[in-house]
């Protein structure tokens, strides 16, 4: 299960997998493109690695928040929706299933309320996943808690 | 030169060329996909299709739109945006440079004003380019206009 947080300049992504001791974490991070190449560029490198995330772990489901339309920055919200564009491509072309989920779905799956915080979330995620230190930055919390409640959704147990 | 009006539903190209009799249409259509397919599978619908242009007719320039922020719809510009990054990456994947104008530069370019309306461009395009037809719809007026800037933009006369 591959949860992606898209975004222009960092993408995070977390990766899991359930095994006997409970959901381990494969792989996390933050695909980060720099300002000063232009848009076509950082498009491709975002493409690329998620492709390449996809390709080395083969996971059944790749889990993104779904789309709304209250974005507090305009600009930032249709770059974001560049990079989703290519994600899910990537998805598509490497025959992996895109499950899109409500940030509230996901905040209640993971925090237990809907409106938890970033902070509240991150906090849940490292409770859930067993992590030494709290998942830094909020965008590879995000990607984490989409990839734990994708897993949920499709019958997993969180605890 | 190929104009691309990306968008999730349609999106119109225009692909031109210079010639000793002006400037002449190589091709031009509508990448339509069905809202019945899930988003990655429209998505790739468009990528697919523009990267078929791309490799069989190697334009050196693939001409947008720029982003801007007051749309009147902003979910459909979401999703406009999620086409408009795959439109990207396929450029950069063939080697084609990315030229994104202003829609005012467009208007100003073919139709004299910069806020010539759709019908304006659309007889403007098919002045220039010496169609028998007005472009319809106005998508592929709007990618043929794209197209005649990024022309003119780069050197080449438009009368």
């Amino acid at each position: 299960m591959l949860g992606i947080d898209p975004g222009l300049v960092g993408t995070g992504f977390g990766l899991i997998e359930p095994g006997a001791g409970g959901v381990a974490v494969l792989d996390r991070g933050v695909i980060a493109t720099s300002a000063d190449l232009p848009l076509e560029a950082r498009i491709h490198r975002i493409y690329d690695a998620v492709r390449g995330l996809l390709v080395a772990h083969a996971p059944t489901t790749l889990v993104l928040e779904d789309l709304y339309t209250e974005y507090r920055f305009p600009r930032t919200a249709l770059l974001m929706a560049h990079a989703r564009g290519v994600v899910c491509l990537a998805a598509r072309q490497c025959d992996v299933a895109v499950l899109a989920l409500a940030p509230a779905e996901v905040k209640r799956a993971v925090a237990a309320s809907g409106a938890a915080s970033k902070h509240q979330v991150q906090h849940a995620v490292q409770r859930l996943l067993k992590l030494e230190a709290l998942p830094t930055p909020s965008h590879v919390a995000d990607a984490l808690a989409l990839a734990l409640t994708g897993f949920s959704r499709l019958g997993g147990v969180l605890r």
